[in-house]
């Protein structure tokens, strides 16, 4: 693999497993304010979190030594509502700031699989987005938690759903079969 | 807080959250690999990282804007056992290139509980390497998996002990009735 390419998806790793331990401290402070909807909402977002970083992980493994990597992280921690509001604002960023210009780097430099998993990040950080901005004017209104209903993520790529699951991944295209609740 | 401090925080918290994602994607491909009890040993150490970047993380919490965090990471995937030879070294390599010279830097600047908090994950990271250091001979000598007992984990700070929960945690004191079975 070409080296800014592979750079790139150090660094997205890097991004992409903060992003799940921040989701899941946001989980943990999210049942201590007695939010479960919300703490089972940000459980999903860090599993598809950590199955992102997976996917970067397997595309840069076999490297040897022990290599830099540089990210940007948020250390939010404030009341859930917030943390929800600001969550938004971080996978959009993530978006602008890292998965597109990444993908582009990556085709740019003709490495197709690499560009590819860097464009799923990016679909998985609009959905989060998408879902937060389904979210949050419900919580405004009610000051209560609102019906999200059951949470289905793909195994394969971390595409969430609400509902039910597809019967083809918008993101990866594998089967309903590879949907699982989130509990 | 310091400013150097406070960047050793953040650099650490990107270092552990790192190493909780790695440590996942190890247990993973220790079941696939038909190895539970080693599986069951990575989700220990998967879950003491989880626990200690996310006391970094509260020590750097409330902070504005998106700092840049910097670290260097392993992209490690190979048979289970060489995942966990190599996993020894990563640790040995955190306390010496990490933890210690960040804790040196937090007790200059007269931050005690940054210090203490790097003080922590360093000695984690000594346990895991220990811990390593006896399953490695048993694995080599009997090419099947160890007998390694129940493994208990400090729900505080992350610190790991085997048959039993010692009455005071090593690491930060707190009592027996907060450490839980690693399932």
């Amino acid at each position: 693999m070409r080296e800014a390419t592979l750079k790139c998806l150090r660094d997205a790793f890097c991004s992409e497993s903060m992003s799940h331990v921040r989701y899941l401290i946001f989980a943990g402070h999210a049942q201590d304010e007695s939010f479960p909807v919300l703490s089972r909402l940000f459980r999903a977002f860090a599993l598809a979190k950590y199955l992102r970083a997976s996917e970067l992980y397997y595309l840069s493994r076999d490297m040897l030594g022990n290599p830099a990597v540089n990210s940007n992280s948020y250390f939010i921690f404030e009341r859930t509502m917030d943390n929800l509001v600001k969550a938004r604002d971080m996978e959009i960023n993530s978006v602008k700031e890292v998965f597109e210009p990444y993908h582009a780097l990556a085709m740019a430099e003709s490495e197709p699989a690499a560009a590819h998993c860097l464009e799923k990040s990016a679909v998985i950080s609009r959905v989060i987005a998408n879902m937060i901005d389904n979210v949050v004017p419900k919580l405004r209104h009610t000051d209560e938690e609102p019906d999200i209903g059951d949470i289905f993520i793909c195994s394969i790529c971390g595409f969430i759903a609400i509902d039910r699951a597809p019967e083809a991944c918008p993101c990866c295209n594998s089967s309903a079969e590879n949907y699982i609740l989130v509990v």
